[in-house]
């Protein structure tokens, strides 16, 4: 019996991806690819009076967090620290969501696996209409490609064998309700495409012309972010548009050679993890 | 164009398993569960005129290894470099192979994606019939659940989720082959039983009795073993026989509580990974 446990969810940018609804949300979802982030959220969950959800010291209202909550009949203070930006297109209400699962599954002691803790995560996600394939991407890690829409207990994967140093810059917010609630068909149509040609070679170069393809087709790509990608290109690198936000995300030095100031972070291998409790060391020396 | 690379591919101590022959080898597999281990083996392969396969120092013969090579038209060194115990249940030759494939999917350019290159590895194992599950656990990381057998491109999988110091210790070995290839129906039995526990509270608990059950019916446990494994229990802790081998796995402190003095690792999260060529740093500050 423990009141507080911690765990860490990476980020997650998406490159291109389509939407697939269906009647139950565990079965709705997305197919595409992304990058799976070493920045990410680490989230605490602990036992409380009633419910109340933090990101840093502010109190935020996370549809996605109440839903994972109220499914494992969890009452608790859930605090999210991020160094990643919010709204702009890096999972973060997805990983508030999966590490929340993850961290209250221990707390309330719910005994549950890590694809059903993944499975509810996502569906709180798809209820509260903020994400389709961030929580599964997230609990995955690497650089996965979601061959079928839908949670980690219906879908299929895949992955492109790969580790990189990544570089973003952020510069505004897309609200992903707007994109994903509208009319969609042109999008998962370019999104299938994007799909079937990074499935005939699953490598990072093909994964960043495959999304760039997806930007432009979509009218997703907005005159500022284009302007960065062309600058990143002509300075001899890899960039593409971070979905859904006002984001670059670029391989390697890409931004750094083109001369902008990013962030930097690299490919997290791991999916959403436990932490060891806060206070106490990691359990190995 | 590189004439090497490197992949980290994670240990993997079985609990128990089941035996699933099809007419396909990769379809081929075993259900089952075990842990993932940060102690696993470092495997960089080179262009050379003719193939060879290293493990330390030493020139060794490992059919898994000359498969995977075969499979991608890759003539090459392979070396690998392990803390591990070889032959005691810690999948040094899946290790082996699905590094291989890693490595050498970079290498010679073969553009596949990272669970063709399990498939191919996993298929290479089950031909040499030196292991049914552990490439696939070695794919994953963490505490992976194995539902349904065969490559991850066929099977099911799910997880604990829960991180945690393992220790272990071992003392001879039990090779694979004979117990595999022999008659299975009662181990598998043992198996179904051992894994629908499982399912039924997925915790790193019941992965120990489960697992400590399954070496009980399948007359797998030997004396050594017992003694160790009850040694554990009286003082306190959580501890079982790693599939197959003369080995004892403990959770936590297990086997330095009760006196002993084992190796110390932790899960490994993640699962097999490229690493950064040698001589040069990892991608990121």
């Amino acid at each position: 019996m423990t009141d507080v446990a911690q765990a860490f969810a990476p980020g997650h940018v998406t490159g291109f991806f389509t939407v697939d609804r269906a009647e139950d949300p565990t079965t709705t979802g997305s197919t595409g690819a992304g990058l799976v982030l070493t920045d990410g959220v680490t989230v605490t969950v602990r036992r409380a009076e009633e419910s109340a959800v933090y990101l840093g010291d502010e109190r935020v209202s996370v549809a996605a967090v109440d839903r994972t909550l109220d499914a494992l009949r969890a009452t608790a203070e859930v605090h999210g620290d991020t160094d990643l930006p919010v709204g702009a297109g890096f999972g973060v209400s997805g990983a508030l969501a999966l590490g929340t699962a993850l961290a209250a599954n221990a707390v309330f002691e719910r005994g549950l696996s890590a694809y059903e803790l993944a499975t509810i995560a996502h569906g709180a996600e798809v209820q509260a209409g903020t994400g389709l394939g961030d929580v599964v991407a997230q609990r995955h890690g690497g650089v996965p490609i979601r061959l079928e829409p839908g949670s980690p207990r219906h879908n299929r994967m895949d992955a492109v064998p790969a580790r990189a140093r990544v570089e973003y810059l952020t510069d505004g917010k897309l609200p992903t309700s707007d994109v994903i609630g509208g009319d969609t068909e042109a999008l998962s149509h370019a999104g299938r495409r994007a799909l079937s040609d990074l499935v005939r070679e699953p490598t990072l170069a093909t994964f960043f012309e495959a999304s760039r393809g997806f930007a432009r087709e979509t009218g997703l790509l907005t005159g500022r972010v284009r302007e960065v990608v062309t600058d990143v290109s002509e300075a001899g690198g890899e960039a593409t548009m971070g979905m859904l936000g006002e984001t670059v995300v670029a391989l390697d030095t890409g931004l750094s050679d083109a001369g902008y100031d990013p962030e930097v972070c690299r490919i997290h291998e791991a999916g959403t993890t436990m932490l060891a409790p806060p206070g106490e060391p990691e359990p190995v020396e």
